[in-house]
């Protein structure tokens, strides 16, 4: 199969958004079923006027949860339901914008690692004019060790190749110089690993590079790659917002000349154009997406999860690290 | 005395453009001497047909070197003699672009530290539309424990103070999400020691909130905050980038119209026009410029430095950290 599972509870729009996203995505091939309460969704179905295979499960984990605590104690909790049915193969994987701990812990405990994993970590897409940066761990694992440095760039060179056929994924280690020695213990030991692996490492790389052409693959911990995450998404924010403002009190003239070209910089960098982020490392597709999320960031992330599915993303991850 | 001292042999593009940026300075009124290679700076000024006072320190300490070493072996570096001046009482604080690692040990070795300083501390000034945001500590201190942060936030809230007159300057602890309890243990043993502190503290903000207006002072280790800082400045100059390419396919006249409205936005976000980030905590003002300063940055931190000094920044610090 590559049914994917779609936790129709999740994220701040939910269930409203996430299934207009589910009934765009069918509409462009996305094989999908809705979990959630099967009652309030069969109504905004019908309210569409359209149908979809829904999951009864009806409870829900809410953000401020212990999340393993969580997924334990509410086993008809819209995640759990989620992952028990990958886990099941009724689906091959699944996306959440609810709890990103709870998604973490229904995918680990549920779905499982992939054997020889130490730590699934989030990897995260972040635009830019030459393609994408890929950057992991972006906020499953605030705290690691540096061999958990070499799985995420393994696992992020994967993904590199699957979505976007980079040969030998370039992978940089953030850190605060370019030369060798810079940095934290973490960084200065990653350094010798990552050069010893078999991984294609270019050295040092810092927070400037997430635009750069020469690097594919970000690694760090998951506290500065969730850091680096979203300051990307508030510089860039705050710098569309004061174009923006600045355009508009031009003439009409030269604001109809000028916005349809200022548009695809606004597409590009709007995270609902990406959809999500992949967690990698469990025996399952799964995308975590953003708790803002609307239909299209919904209708995207399961556009990714079901690429994932069809482009054999967890058997290939799972031949990476068997080999690496 | 107010006087700085200039590294003027410190930066990639000095002393051409540390000479230039000088002259500028001194136009604007800041009193000032540069330190260097004196026949070597002689000429220089001599070719602008101005005048300077020059102190002479023959010798360079290269960025590669380690910095506690070089400034033990070179006495007669710039870097080593700026300190001194200000160790002698001769000038009041000093610029350099050269090696930041070179720049803090000659602050922290031969100026000293204030009384009750633990670490001192690089504080960088974030442009946003309704200020300034206050981010460190920004590369001094790679790994810092609880009670660095809480010193951090104390010199941030003055430095904010001093510059912003932010009466009670509103300090946030950068985390991966707003909750109490996220993060690492660094962070959640600094939120408590934070709250019961007597700075204004907000509670944990986010990569994204560096435009925030809600915010005065962010407060981190070293190693995330250089990150956050380098990264802020690679989103906003790929966006600016790809605005400008967008916009200079447009006609001349609406190029000519929204051309204007733009710069602003992108002299905001020219971190040569704030020139360089405090080093806080030493018995002198000093501040850090980017190693790629040109005239216009060593001007803006000239001007800076000696602000910080007829504004008695390191009193006032002094005074903060006594009470703290």
């Amino acid at each position: 199969v590559s049914r994917i599972a779609l936790d129709a509870m999740g994220g701040d729009h939910a269930p409203a958004e996430t299934v207009a996203g589910a009934l765009a995505a069918s509409a462009a091939g996305v094989d999908l079923v809705l979990v959630g309460d099967e009652p309030v969704l069969r109504k905004l179905l019908e309210r569409a006027g359209a149908d979809l295979p829904v999951h009864h499960a009806p409870d829900s984990i809410e953000m401020g949860e212990d999340p393993a605590r969580a997924i334990r104690e509410k086993p008809n909790s819209s995640i759990v339901a989620c992952a028990r049915l990958v886990r099941d193969g009724s689906a091959s994987g699944f996306v959440s914008a609810g709890s990103t701990g709870a998604a973490m812990a229904a995918a680990a405990i549920i779905v499982g690692r992939l054997p020889g994993v130490l730590r699934p970590t989030i990897a995260s897409v972040i635009p830019k004019p030459s393609g994408r940066t890929i950057v992991l761990d972006s906020g499953a694992n605030p705290e690691v060790k540096p061999e958990h440095l070499v799985q995420f760039a393994e696992m992020g060179g994967v993904l590199s190749q699957v979505y976007f056929a980079t040969g030998s994924p370039r992978v940089g280690l953030l850190n605060i110089g370019e030369e060798r020695g810079k940095g934290r213990a973490l960084e200065k030991e990653a350094f010798g690993i990552l050069e010893a692996s078999g991984v294609n490492f270019i050295g040092n790389v810092e927070g400037r590079d997430i635009g750069s052409e020469h690097v594919d693959v970000i690694v760090t911990d998951g506290f500065t790659g969730n850091v680096l995450l979203k300051t990307t998404e508030g510089a860039a924010s705050m710098v569309a917002r004061l174009v923006a403002e600045a355009v508009s009190a031009a003439s009409e003239s030269a604001q109809a000349e000028v916005l349809p070209r200022l548009h695809p910089i606004a597409e590009m960098m709007d995270y609902e154009s990406t959809g999500g982020a992949h967690l990698l490392g469990t025996a399952g597709v799964v995308v975590i997406a953003h708790g803002s999320s609307g239909r299209k960031a919904i209708k995207n992330a399961l556009a990714m999860a079901q690429d994932g599915a069809d482009r054999d993303l967890v058997g290939k991850l799972s031949a990476a690290i068997a080999a690496g």
